[in-house]
């Protein structure tokens, strides 16, 4: 490392501790001078009033060099928008809903990793799962097992280490091999909540463990809330999986939809309160329902190539027959036979069309002639189920990624 | 009853007897030439080609007489547009689907019904609850559960006397002292399913049994299918309860939307084979997701006047802060004090802030002071629950009655 990124690294770590994020005034100075130039400006008290209502509290805590070592004994790095790994284009996201007014959903200044893999290559697909602490057994278990299915797609699983639901997602992907990210709200050495420390680790083992939040910082409401735009922003669609009439679920799904995001919402049954939110989510059409893994890539996917298949059901040799036939194969008996006169008048089809579609129905093997007269055949085993599109099909844009390929970031200085 | 009304009477009798319904070119003949006319026509073999195609098979059978005594035996009659009870209001959208070329959608020559309730009474305010034969506990029971809070809301419920979620439908309006209505895809006389013989007994005491079809007629498939468009036309919404992945209950909504008519389904558990008909409806936006009466009236309902109220939830006192409020208190300890700098620091938040914001939160009795500072205080029991309305409730029109009042029939004749 050259002094000047061990410069940008401490500058970096320095604005990560004096602003509460989400923090825009502080964001914008940074736009405006560097890094560098922003940590000098705050730790004088010469910033800008807009940046220094967001610093005053804290401006004087310059230990930037304490806080790496920190990070360092619990094997975590600083990982800053100069660096490659930084997902420049996942969290683009920020700033267009910035500059369309949504103050609060300004990106991070920088995020505190432990993991080996590689930001950027984590959320180039990616797919949050959020939910109720309080789950039900069902809400664990299909949460789990949406969560194994994904990462079996290659799809990275995100969410927030907090029992419940969340719990269950990283732990279905984690038996399935990964990879999955826990976006914190609280300090990276803080291992929050406290019967999941074990769980957190092999979470960095597998993805990575996140926070913008200092070493040493407690979870707090607010931070739940703060926290939740970047599991929002860093996937490309969140999956609610139960969430009760007031749930913080429903506040990430909010913020995905704002960013531009899928928001899809898994259904319970309707007389369990875990899943009321979901059901609310859906009611009001701001969530796509999805019930498995083929769903959930054909709501994220792109358009016209990841379709869910159909589920399959076995086919009967009737459905293809015309309204018509199926009076006069309705109208066959199963033992004994009836004359086309009888099977006309019972059907209700005249007579010349009877005579003229038995026979149809006889090389479909669906009819037999018997010494008295016509009557059904002995029905074939199904036939395997024909492929089918979804309706959704006739409607798609031709084929376009849904993301282009990660861009080397533009900020001057580090190349890890 | 005149000689006249007798004679329109035995035409459409014979007119449902001699042509398997939907029966397009038969209607169109009666609408030029009348029923006694059309009749007159059909049984001396001069009917049009358009309509012969669907008479010819069984213009022979001329047994009126016989079809209203058999009806009488059981109970029944026979209601014809003709009559003021006609429901002409709701099979209005019939003649709508027709003008538009669901040629299949043509409405019933005239109704045999069993039962006290005057048909177009009953359809006054209706909702339809469908769903599979092969239904779950969990089916049944919220399908019971909804249809009795519909009647207790002073609807009916309209179904089709199966097994599974038909019945369910029907013993829950039932038990909450109806009124419910069935329609049979069979005879008037035959009690199909024999299960269901006492079920559909009183169904007829509380509102009406109801069949296009001749006396005598045995239910077949293609009858079912027919059969549903009368479920769903006589209904302001259908609501479909349980479904597998092939389920006649998903024709009955394809059904009901081709009429105009309000499509709404419940979800039930991922992990259910039967729901998965209902999540497809709900998935591809074909249905709204409905879980409580209350959201069926707001489907149904009159735009603006019938919201649903949100579920009841209990109130926080933390509930109404504003972020930087609730920063603050989140900073504040449980136990001990702690100085206004202190929570300065931890909440990120301005001290002159800070200082200005604990006597509000001290106010709202969710701060007390300490000989070391600030802290909590025990929080106050949760505030009653605010009146809440649904966010859909800014964008309603006007108050709009759904339905107009229902007209006398224009046809000429009988009067009841």
């Amino acid at each position: 490392m050259t002094p000047g990124e061990r410069e940008l690294l401490l500058a970096r770590a320095y604005l990560l501790r004096v602003a509460e994020p989400p923090a825009l005034g502080l964001t914008r100075l940074i736009a405006e001078v560097g890094p560098v130039g922003a940590a000098r400006l705050v730790r004088t008290g010469e910033a800008p009033p807009e940046t220094s209502g967001e610093t005053d509290a804290r401006g004087d805590l310059w230990r930037p060099e304490e806080d790496l070592a920190s990070a360092e004994s619990v094997g975590a790095r600083l990982v800053t928008p100069e660096h490659d790994e930084w997902p420049s284009w996942a969290f683009n996201a920020f700033d267009l809903a910035v500059a369309r007014g949504h103050h609060h959903l300004v990106g991070p200044l920088a995020l505190w990793v432990r993991g080996e893999a590689r930001l950027a290559d984590l959320a180039e697909r990616a797919v949050s799962i959020v939910g109720a602490r309080a789950a039900t057994d069902y809400g664990e278990c299909v949460a789990g097992e949406l969560a194994n299915n994904l990462v079996q797609h290659g799809i990275t699983v995100v969410s927030g280490a907090a029992y419940g639901i969340d719990g269950a997602a990283h732990r279905g992907a984690l038996a399935g091999d990964g990879p999955t990210v826990a976006f914190l709200a609280c300090g990276i050495d803080i291992g929050y909540p406290a019967g999941h420390r074990l769980l957190l680790d092999h979470v960095a083992k597998s993805g990575a463990v996140v926070s913008e939040y200092p070493p040493g910082t407690s979870a707090a409401r607010h931070r739940f809330l703060v926290r939740n735009r970047l599991i929002a922003g860093f996937s490309d669609g969140t999956v609610v999986v139960e969430a009760g009439a007031r749930s913080g679920s429903r506040n990430t799904a909010a913020t995905a939809r704002t960013l531009g995001r899928v928001v899809m919402a898994m259904p319970g049954p309707v007389t369990s309160a875990m899943s009321v939110g979901c059901h609310a989510l859906l009611r009001e059409q701001e969530a796509d329902l999805v019930t498995r893994v083929a769903e959930v890539i054909e709501s994220i996917g792109r358009f016209g190539t990841d379709l869910a298949a159909e589920p399959k059901v076995a086919r009967r040799p009737t459905d293809d027959l015309d309204p018509e036939t199926l009076r006069v194969f309705d109208a066959l008996p199963l033992r004994g036979g009836r004359s086309p006169e009888e099977v006309a008048r019972d059907s209700g089809v005249p007579l010349n069309r009877v005579r003229a579609l038995l026979p149809t129905l006889e090389l479909a093997r669906l009819a037999e002639r018997h010494p008295e007269g016509w009557r059904c055949a002995r029905p074939p085993r199904p036939a395997p189920n024909k492929p089918n599109k979804s309706p959704r099909a006739g409607t798609m844009a031709p084929a376009t990624p849904a993301r282009p390929p990660p861009l080397p970031s533009a900020g001057a200085g580090i190349r890890s």
